[in-house]
């Protein structure tokens, strides 16, 4: 058995972490720390946990195989500055601290994208693991940018449900301002940029391409829908780029392409990521969509943990889907 | 010309009030009171009021010939209290301060109920505006109370939109816990039920019918579903008391009897009231649906003020519903 | 393994059982039956199975352990006119034809509802799955109705979502309808009246108490949440009556009582029922929740396989919540 | 006062139309024609209309002055064809059969975006009304055309409402896939990129842009957001970009340029445009939200007929917002 400690316990990606890790047939949650609700039971916060875990929440870990550090963006490294962490004892970090500066210490980080780095992850000690907008845009480029096809400007919308923006509620939160309402936020400017185009590089790619990216605010809860494209030559059939995506994804378990349109609810829930490709006006077209707080956060951290630990990729991560 | 003041401007029943009056045809505002936000536009904080007002907050207001309050519960009293309001400026109240206890100093305060007290309205100096889930249930009941017939228990189940919560954001307001979930909140014990028991003695009853409420969180923002329904003697067939309400609301412009069922949409973003009446199993079973903001506060507000200044009681509120 | 068909393959209730059955570790799938789909993808059908099964709809079972019948209401009985069931394999029908009249031919069917009869269940041949609204109100009742408690009226509320009226498009279940809705269907006459009458009884209550139950049609996909109260005569306090609910279900893994208020989407997406108790005015009112695709049908059946064929109740059914 | 008929009168576009009409001081509602349900009240189909009109559905019209055609598209022809409508009747089509190719025997039809063609407008016999995301994008790009400014390939993501595909309940309108869910259609080829395409060139520009449109569905009832960039040669800054928005606009009563960004529910339920400008990466981006069934539909129509029968344009259409 894994043993496990969840920092930053209260909020909504350690919930998430949670409810797959409770299930998980390896792991053994051994603390789930919050400093501001220490002794409280955990499913007094994630309400849904009633009846699953008699966990309460502690102020400090005790002697974890792995931690992961599910804190607000910029307060892991404070937390590996406050705290020792036993040096045999894993990291893998689902904020941004480490994901473009993978260095702390003696720790490295390996950027957690299974799907490219899925060899470094297995040797890994610590791995930062990916932004969901990120996630759901870099799967759908990544086959491109492994035959260095991304030689122009890559245009990406891509929307997403409010548990993305955390638990804090704020005024854009607000369900009556949400509900039935849609917005952009950050266009051209989000913060996931810079660790798309590190893995593009990464991926194959020669140059970075220049990624006009909008982010919208969806007037639902959970996941990420990517319409994305970029010009193309047609060197390729439309036919032979669905095979060639096919054969990329081949042994990857939770990415598959779908011959029909897709919609967001097909993966919720899920860890899965859909892919749909169509030709269309000298631009191929690719459709993306992931569940933000799963393959997007949670799920993918323990796909890490999974491949970190030598166990197979998908161990409790077969999650029966919302569909609706 | 109405000269209008606003105390209470941000929030979201002054808002609903913008909206409403900035169309009124015999309404000038003077002045919308925010003492946080005195000197910027109406309309950076009302932003669907872009292009439609350039009111800043002020302050003060400044020679008014009424001033709603759209301030929290508890607060109207206190800003009478540090504010000297002209003797014969007029003060309409769509707090609960004056509901049940409706003197201040000189002030007298007319329970605004249209339906039942519209004479009373029409020379009154001081409304107190009704709450919504009260004005809901009191349209419902009001034709059984003013024939004595509410001798048993009630039972009511009603359902409230997000924007009943008030602008503040919080646990319950925040969207990824609201979308697509339903809760109850203080069962049998919601502070409404005063202002309905003194209402239905007054329309008639000979006394106070014990009434079993169960308020509901909905995950809409708009509306309130009111499903009620008491013990019935039979002494009227189903048919002659639908006939009964609609002679009973034949004079009030904006409360109908559906011969057919109702939905919470029919209404939402206008001022009236829609009732549906059907007999089961020796109970009355009645269904009553408004707008919380507009008939269950700013719609009825101006409404009151339409008869205490000798408009007609339709001016200004025939409202284009939303019905999507 | 057991070998599994489905009736009925292209429904709401078909598709959610293939999500659970495909990760319950003692079942093959051998057949999913839809005469209108044959030879196609159930992936095509219930997209969000994409790349976790490669099944085909067919037109018959061939040699399964157990058959489900997710068919329409009344459709059940015309099944098994038609189709020779092999006299070893079970039924378990997610329909209503066998809840009131449980006897087809030689088959006698066992009303599935675990926490009451879980020893019938296990010796069972054939299973007729409660319905989901009954499933949520009686899972509230049982422990009264075992200390005959049930003296009194029963006043019972209860909000669905859409997908409880299955997947055949029609007005009431239009997005542009339904959005930010409320409605009341059927009050006080819903068929699933009959077969909670029946379960009280068997659970010990010496009489038919009247149910009054106004059904609801809630803007969102997946739950049932139910408010419920009646007449309490303070012989046990409220904390002994929650202790003694505890205990009523000490034994039953996917029900719980909550200390603190609930809220539909702490079940959604699991097979658990929570509930919440406090007393009020004299009645005791108990708030009850439930996904009505899976503890309301899908889940529940599968819980009634388990117990069926010898597993663990909880086998396949510990699913990881939706929570937002 | 003018005489109005209304074909088609089930639809939404027709419930719209007659929501705004009922109140337009200047109009009289002669007929309202459904060959389906001749004879039963209009507000038994539109049933937000209760207490509003006694109308009947009629199965032909009487003696208009103006017919707003609100048939599926293809119909308007059709319905010409089949009636002989008197010369002096002018037509309103909110159809797509005129848009493009605009002759019907004798008469002419005018293309109706206000903002673009207000003088031919005001001396038209016949108007085609534009399309919802048309307008929506029209209304963005017009300035830039009209400086001949649309040089280079213009991207489009726009997101729609449920309501804008009509009132026929199918799979892609069921609330059980929609709700929470977005996808996307007819990508790079969607309908109305050849009204668009006209418009820009009669609104100045010297060429054809090619437009990259990928038209989304969204999980709400009402509304148009479009996100939508250009290459932009920074000649002009983007505050004098914003300058010259708000000139071009200065006379058109219901179109406006925000400082701030934008969001959906800001029109919801009005006749107005917002729209937003900001600079990036070389790229000017602009944000634009409708109402699909107002400004989009209905709302745009009845500013037409204002413009055709010498009324102010405003008239009937200072629609109070729905804001949530």
């Amino acid at each position: 058995m894994i043993n496990v400690s969840i920092a930053g316990g209260t909020g909504y990606t350690a919930g998430e972490l949670l409810r797959i890790l409770l299930r998980h047939p390896e792991v053994n949650i051994e603390s789930v720390i919050s400093t501001t609700s220490a002794g409280t039971p955990v499913a007094e916060m994630h309400r849904d946990l009633l009846g699953e875990t008699d966990l309460l929440f502690s102020d400090r870990f005790i002697n974890p195989d792995v931690i992961f550090l599910c804190l607000g963006h910029g307060l892991s490294r404070a937390f590996l500055q406050e705290n020792e962490i036993p040096e045999n004892c894993r990291v893998i970090d689902l904020g941004n601290d480490f994901r473009n500066e993978p260095i702390f210490g003696n720790r490295e980080f390996v950027f957690g994208l299974c799907e490219l780095n899925r060899e470094q992850i297995c040797r890994a000690g610590n791995v930062a693991n990916p932004g969901c907008f990120a996630t759901t845009i870099m799967l759908a480029l990544l086959p491109l940018a492994a035959k260095n096809l991304l030689q122009d400007e890559v245009h990406v919308h891509a929307i997403t449900g409010s548990t993305g923006a955390g638990k804090k509620p704020g005024a854009t939160t607000h369900f009556s301002y949400r509900d039935n309402n849609i917005s952009v936020y950050k266009p051209f400017t989000h913060q996931h940029l810079e660790e798309i185009g590190h893995t593009l590089l990464a991926a194959g790619n020669d140059q970075l391409p220049q990624i006009n990216f909008v982010p919208m605010r969806g007037d639902f809860t959970r996941g990420i829908f990517a319409s994305i494209y970029t010009k193309w030559d047609g060197s390729l059939s439309e036919a032979d780029m669905v095979r060639f995506y096919k054969e990329y994804y081949q042994s990857s378990p939770f990415v598959f392409v779908s011959d029909e349109p897709i919609s967001l609810k097909e993966v919720v829930n899920t860890n899965k990521c859909l892919l749909h490709i169509e030709f269309h006006n000298g631009y191929i077209h690719i459709t993306s969509i992931t569940d933000n707080l799963v393959k997007g956060a949670s799920g993918q951290a323990v796909q890490n943990m999974n491949l970190m630990f030598g166990l197979d990729e998908t161990t409790g991560l077969r999650l029966k889907g919302n569909a609706f």
